[in-house]
């Protein structure tokens, strides 16, 4: 089993193949090889097989033909510009989202070796004045053009499997929290760090009220719904390879008391409240009454309470010298 | 008021054209200008204005960048590979329907002039397992490549209104039927020459039953709808530019009925029934239990019965010389 995790040096590509690295398998096959992609060259990891880093830039298909090989068993598309980063930089999050994606399902055309092919799209396709509850086959109105960019990925992957080029399949992936390592520029990247920082001994900025609600997947859950992701047969799949991805609604408030459980009430005390209007302003068009059926049924699943993503945080995250 | 019909030498691009050199107005403002472009060079109408005819191919950004100007107000987007032929050539497909649509927008964003785009979609964009009824908030689930492109161009027409770079307008069409002329490459082309042939006085081959079923909509009224799609105001739209274009789903007995009613028990002795397993693998993956509440209430509307439909070709349509 040969993977290739293109996005594979961010939070999730290295925590996904950590632990493919640790379990030795996909789908009942022993992994003889993953190379982790990205744009800047990825960190390695600890493997008991070949791991390969590679710089890949999906915007260019001379480099995507550089990274996808005939023997790629399995490839997750992972590598995106992120919301708020996307809205500022309409041009790359178009080259990117859109036509980098294109461009990995091209090279696998051309290729003809039909790999499967994970793609991360995301809960940020819904929104507009598209009624509540949500899931795997609501109208996508996204009102970002990130949400735009993975609603068309989400296509894409429909009728490149449909053709028969890949076998794909594509999860609409919760906000993930309580990510780990930096602040990054997704317009949800406080739904970590008031979390995270203050678990840290750190200060965080809330920008939002404590009754925010928003759908949440811990990273170690993504991960497992990720791999379980690539397993699931094609027959199971039906005629629609896109799914939301299992997560749960929780509001900030309750993510702060899950914290207090775990950890004591020190870290709730280094947020500070600061209502920011941009923030606000995207975050609050975003949707959160969602659901994961077809995901559920097919043996993926959430996290059972936000206290299991604040263990998952110290157990798996947190720096030791804290 | 300066109008570019992108699309211009096909039926429905050369109807519209010769409808608002009739009219002389769209949205009250005196047209100065209609510019047709299609792939060939268009044939010129007859109008009160100055009329040009051009050759653009929407797949090359070069091209496009000569046929939209700052002083384009509205562009209409009709130009499409359609169905069987996207199916059968998947790259001319990608790059006419949706690299081509992309080519029409990004000159609209390097222009800054916010012109008015009306694009043709299709309800090739349903599909799948989803469930009927269908309609203007319906899961895209296309079992095309025509009707993947046209859900893609649907989202990148709201994603491109949204950011302010068009005022976009997006209608998704039913089957034309009695579509003038000779068969084209699409699936349903049958769907008129069934009746169109025999009406001529021509034999014409129906390849599915009398029962099937399907969703119509006369050229008549969807060039007065795509008229009236252009004249919507911005506010009317929301957060989605994109609807279902009003039509009516009626049995091929039923329009054959509607046939022998207007033009006697002759035309309908000349259709000879051979079922034709690809075009029946297409067409009957196809829906028809839709809905178009949104246009309905914007003023748009559809034939008042199938004999409405063979008038109109009869009266609009119909070579002299039968």
């Amino acid at each position: 089993m040969n993977i290739l995790i293109i996005g594979g040096g961010g939070v999730v590509g290295q925590k996904l193949a950590q632990t493919l690295a640790k379990s030795g398998t996909l789908n009942g096959k022993a992994i003889s090889k993953i190379t982790l992609a990205d744009i800047n060259n990825p960190p390695s990891i600890e493997a008991p097989f070949d791991i390969e880093c590679q710089v890949c830039d999906i915007a260019d298909p001379a480099s995507v033909q550089k990274t996808i090989h005939k023997d790629t068993d399995v490839i997750y598309l992972l590598a995106a510009i992120v919301s708020a980063h996307a809205e500022e930089d309409f041009e790359l999050g178009m080259n990117i989202n859109l036509f980098g994606t294109y461009n990995v399902l091209e090279r696998c055309r051309a290729l003809r070796t039909k790999p499967v092919v994970v793609f991360s799209s995301s809960i940020a396709i819904y929104g507009g004045e598209i009624p509540d509850p949500l899931g795997d086959h609501t109208y996508p109105n996204p009102q970002t053009s990130y949400g735009g960019q993975k609603a068309m990925g989400e296509i894409l992957i429909n009728d490149y499997s449909r053709k028969g080029f890949i076998d794909g399949r594509a999860f609409r992936l919760p906000t993930i929290s309580v990510r780990p390592g930096k602040p990054n520029r997704a317009a949800s990247s406080f739904m970590s760090s008031i979390l995270r920082e203050p678990l840290n001994g750190q200060e965080a900025i809330c920008p939002v009220d404590p009754d925010f609600l928003h759908y949440y997947l811990s990273p170690r859950k993504c991960v497992e719904n990720l791999i379980k992701g690539a397993e699931l047969t094609a027959e199971s799949l039906g005629m629609n390879r896109v799914m939301q991805m299992p997560g749960r609604t929780w509001s900030i408030g309750q993510m702060i008391d899950a914290m207090t459980t775990v950890a004591g009430s020190e870290p709730a005390k280094l947020i500070k409240w600061d209502s920011q209007p941009e923030i606000k302003r995207i975050v609050l068009g975003w949707k959160f009454d969602i659901h994961a059926e077809r995901a559920t049924s097919l043996g993926l699943s959430a996290d059972a309470s936000f206290e299991d993503n604040i263990r998952y945080y110290i157990e798996d995250d947190q720096p030791t010298s804290v």
